[in-house]
C-alpha cells in the first residue's frame, strides 16, 4: 500500500491525481524537479503533455538535477513545453531542441547549482516536483535513486509536489543529506573519507507547502550499458597499469578513491578492476554509480561508494533491489554540491576519470560541443572533477563514426577542460602524462601516443607547420586550426583526400 | 647588523658569498626559489650569470612561487641558463625565450603547485635558494615580502641556501604558514574569515639542509602603478555599481570578501572603494596584494587583508615599512596553495576579479596567449579564483593597440577559462551578467555592451552568419572563427577593409 508511505498524517489530504496536481504549473512557472540520470518525477510531467494535447498553450521553466528520462526530458520537449532548461541533459529531442534554440540552455559545473538557486540566481522557485518512496512521520521525504539538488530544491520551494515512488522504501537510510551554509557563513565540509555521513538521512521539508502527493508506479527508464569492447578495455587497461606503476613508483598513495563519469567507457573503466589483481581494496567518490560499482561491492573491493545517483542496467536494478540490506552497507547518496564538491574532491585526492568529444595536441578537451557549435550533453560534473583531482584522466576512443572523425585534433573546437585540468590524456592506442611536459612536448606525444594511426600523419604536418610557421609556446595555425572540422562538414569525413 | 638575523648560532658558520655557495648548483640542477612578485633571491641569479660569462656552460630547472624580477628571470633567461621554467613569469626575455622554445615552460593553476611538488611530480627538489628577513632561535626561516611555494620547496629541498635580506626584520607575524597534509589524509584548512590565522609565523626548517648563507641588500624591483585612467576606472565603476546593486537586491550578502588580479586593473578596481560610499568595511582573500590595499587600510575600510605576496610602488613600499606595526594587523601572507585554495575560495564566497588578454561573444577567456600561440605571462590564480568565487568578474579594456585589436572577438584563440568559470564580463563600455543568460543571450549582450562600438558590427555579422549557418547552441563559422586575428596578424588591425 503506497498509502503507508505517507507516515506524516496530515498530509494524507493531500493525495491526488497528476492532472489535479499540475494546476500549480502554469505558462512561465519555473518547475525545479528531482532527477539526477535517475529519480526524476514521471506523472507530472505526462500530465502537462496530456493538457498540452487538449489544445492549451504554455511552456515552463525546467531545472533539474542532471539528465532525467525520456518521460522528463524527452516528452516535454517534444511536446514544445520548454521554455529554459538547466542544467545538464542527454536527451536527443531536447538536444535538437536546444540547438534550434527552441529551448534556453545553460550549463553550470554541477557543484555550484545548488548554492545558485539558494542565492535566488535562478528566479523564484515556483513548484518542486519530487519523487520519493516515503515522507516520515516528521514530514520529511526520503528519496528514491537521486539526491542531486533536491534538498535545496524542496528548501526553496514556494509548492511542493510528491511522487511516491513504488520503490522499495528500504532505500531509507541509503541517502545522507547535508546542505551546507553558503558564504561568508560557510564552514568546512566535514568528509574525510569517501562513506563519511555527514548529514540526515531525509531531506528536510515544510509540510505547509506540499500541495499535491502522487502515488507513482511507474520506473526510472534503466541505463543499457554494452559490454565492455576492446577499445574500452584497452583504455581501462592503459588507466589502470598506469595507477599501479605510479603508485609503485612512490610517486601517489595508494588509497586515493576513484571518480569515473557516466556511460559505457567510464563503466568499462570500473569494469576493469574486477579482473585486476593488484588493487584489493577501492574506495568509490564519484558523481553517478553504474553498473560495475555493484559488481565491484560484489566482488569486496569496494570499502565504500559514494555518489549522488545511481543508474543501474534493469538486471543490476533487480540485483540491487534484491539486497539491498547489503549494498546499503557501502554506499551514500549525497546532494550533487557534495559528491562533487571540489572541496571535499581535492581534499580526499580524487582519481578523476572523464569522457571527451575530442582533445587536441595540446592537451585542451572539448566535451560539449560537436564542431564547436551544437550542443551534444553538457559539462556535467567533469569539471568539478578534472580540477580537482589529485590526478585527472580524460579518455576517448581515438576515433568516432567508423573512423572518420578524429578525436584528437590540431585545436578542439570548443574548450570544455583546458591543458591545466588534464593530467592525463588516453585512447585505445596509448596514454600521455602530460604533467612533466611542456606544451610542444605535449603535442609531440599526444600525436605518436594517442591518435588513431590513420591521422598521425595530418596531425604532425600541422604541428610542424604551426611550428615552423607562428612558432610560440603553443603553436598554432589560426586559419587551419579547425582544418579537421572543416573537411568533416564538408566531405563527411577528416582524413584529407 | 645583518649577522643577528640569524638567531640559530649553529648555522653561524654556513655564511659564505655568492659564488662560494651557487657551487651546489650545477648542470640540471633543480632550483626550487621563494619569490611571488616579490621576495625572491637576487645574489645567487647573478653569480649564476658570472659563471656563465666565464665561459661555464650550465643550464638549471628554475621553480618559482609566480613571477620574480628581471634580477632572476630577466638576468638568467638572457644568459641562456635556464633549461625549464614552472610556473608563471612574466619577464620579456625569458617570455621571448620561451616562445622560441629555447627554454622549456609549463603552466598551472598556482594552487595545485605545492602538493605537485611534494608527490614528487616536478623531480627531486635539489636545491632551494630563499630569501628571507631572519633564521629564529629553532632555527626556521622568517620570509620577506611573499610566501608563495617557500615552505613545500623548504621542506622538500635536499640543501637550503639563503640569502638574509635586509628588509625590516619587523615582518615577523606577518606570514602564517600552513602546509596541508596530502590526500588521503587531509583535512579541511580551517580558514572560516579571511583574517584567520591557522598556522606558525616562520617556515619550518631542517637546518641540517642549510648550505649556504648569503647577506644581501638588494632589494625586490617595485611594481610602478600608472595612476588609474579613465578606462580602468569606468571598469571599478561598473564592478562596484554591479555588485551594490546586488546586495541592495538581496542577491548576495554584504560581506564577502575581494580579490583582484595582478596589474594596473586590478590595482583600480580596488582604487575604486576608496571614493565608494556604499562599501563601508570589506574583506580582502587575495593572491598579491598591492598599492591600493594600503590605501583603503589607511582609510580604515578593511577588516583583514589575505594574501600570499606584497608588490607595493616604491612609494608604497616606504609607507608600508614606515608603519608595519599597523598593517601587520590588517595583514596575512600565506602559502598560494591557501591563498589561491579552492576549498576556501568557495567557503568564503570570494568576489574575483581578474583580467582577460581577450573574451569571446560566448564568455569564454583567453588570458594566457597572444594570438592563440605566444605565451604572455601565464595563468597564475586566475583559475583558481574564478572557477571558485560566488561572483567571478572578466575585466579588460575593449581595445588594445590604440583600438587596433578588440578585446572582445569571436572566439578567442586560447581558452584559459570557458564560459561557466566567468559570471560577469567588464570592459569601459558595459557589464554583461551571464548567469541567468543562454549563450545566445549572452553573445547579444556582450556585442551590445562589452565590445567597441567600432568592432559591434563586424561581430553582429559573424554572430548573425553563425546563427544562420551552423546554428546551434553557440552558433560558430569554424572557418572564420579567427577571422579578427588572422586580419591582425596579416595588417597590424583586426578591423576589416
Amino acid at each position: 500500500m503506497l498509502r503507508d508511505r505517507i507516515r506524516f498524517k496530515p498530509l494524507m489530504d493531500k493525495i491526488t491525481d497528476a492532472d489535479a496536481a499540475c494546476v500549480h504549473i502554469q505558462n512561465g512557472t519555473n518547475v525545479f524537479i528531482s532527477g539526477f540520470t535517475a529519480g526524476y518525477p514521471k506523472l507530472i510531467p505526462q500530465a502537462l503533455v496530456r493538457r498540452a494535447e487538449k489544445g492549451e498553450r504554455f511552456r515552463i521553466n525546467l531545472f533539474a538535477g542532471a539528465s532525467t528520462g525520456d518521460a522528463v526530458d524527452g516528452v516535454l520537449a517534444e511536446a514544445g513545453l520548454v521554455s529554459w532548461r538547466r542544467p545538464y541533459m542527454s536527451n536527443r529531442t531536447m538536444r535538437n531542441r536546444i540547438n534550434a534554440d527552441e529551448i534556453r540552455f545553460k550549463d553550470d559545473h554541477l557543484s555550484r547549482l545548488s548554492s545558485q538557486v539558494r542565492d535566488g540566481g535562478w528566479g523564484r522557485a515556483h513548484v518542486a516536483v519530487v519523487e520519493a518512496v516515503a515522507i516520515t512521520r516528521k514530514g520529511h521525504l526520503i528519496p528514491t535513486m537521486s539526491v542531486g539538488n533536491t534538498p535545496t530544491y524542496v528548501r526553496e520551494a514556494e509548492k511542493i509536489i510528491i511522487e511516491i515512488s513504488s520503490e522499495p522504501p528500504d532505500l531509507e537510510g541509503i541517502h545522507d543529506i547535508f546542505i551546507p551554509e553558503d558564504p561568508p557563513y560557510r564552514m568546512p565540509i566535514p568528509i574525510y573519507r569517501s562513506g563519511d555521513r555527514i548529514g540526515k538521512p531525509f531531506i528536510e521539508m515544510d509540510p505547509q507547502k506540499v500541495t499535491a502527493i502522487l502515488f507513482s508506479r511507474e520506473e526510472d527508464s534503466c541505463a543499457v550499458f554494452t559490454e565492455p569492447d576492446t577499445v574500452s578495455r584497452r583504455i581501462a587497461e592503459h588507466i589502470l597499469d598506469f595507477v599501479e606503476h605510479e603508485i609503485k613508483r612512490d610517486r601517489m598513495p595508494s588509497f586515493l578513491p576513484w571518480q569515473s563519469g557516466v556511460g559505457d567507457v567510464a563503466n568499462a573503466v570500473l569494469s576493469g578492476f574486477l579482473e585486476n589483481d593488484f588493487f584489493h581494496t577501492i574506495d568509490i567518490y564519484s558523481e553517478v554509480l553504474q553498473d560495475a560499482v555493484l559488481d565491484l561491492i560484489d566482488m569486496g573491493k569496494v570499502r565504500a561508494a559514494s555518489g549522488s545517483a545511481m543508474t543501474l542496467s534493469h538486471k543490476a536494478r533487480t540485483r540491487f533491489f534484491n539486497e539491498l540490506y547489503r549494498y546499503k552497507e557501502k554506499i551514500v547518496l549525497r546532494p550533487v554540491e557534495i559528491s562533487n564538491s571540489p572541496e571535499v574532491v581535492r581534499r580526499l585526492g580524487v582519481i578523476a576519470i572523464n569522457t571527451a568529444i575530442e582533445v587536441d595536441i595540446y592537451g585542451h578537451v572539448n566535451s560539449t560541443h560537436v564542431m564547436g557549435s551544437h550542443l551534444m550533453n553538457g559539462i556535467g560534473g567533469s569539471g568539478d572533477f578534472l580540477r580537482n583531482g589529485a590526478l585527472s584522466f580524460v579518455v576517448t576512443p581515438s576515433t568516432a563514426k567508423g573512423g572518420k572523425i578524429s578525436a584528437v585534433v590540431p585545436m578542439v573546437s570548443h574548450v570544455d577542460h583546458n591543458e591545466h585540468s588534464v593530467d592525463v590524456i588516453v585512447t585505445e592506442h596509448g596514454l600521455v602524462d602530460t604533467r612533466p611536459l611542456a606544451p610542444r612536448q605535449v603535442a609531440e606525444a599526444v600525436i605518436r601516443k594517442c591518435a588513431h594511426p590513420d591521422y598521425r600523419d595530418l596531425l604532425w604536418d600541422y604541428y610542424q607547420r604551426a611550428v615552423r610557421g607562428a612558432g610560440g609556446h603553443e603553436p598554432h595555425i589560426l586559419a587551419e586550426a579547425f582544418g579537421f572540422h572543416e573537411r568533416f562538414m564538408a566531405t563527411g569525413d577528416m582524413h584529407s583526400r
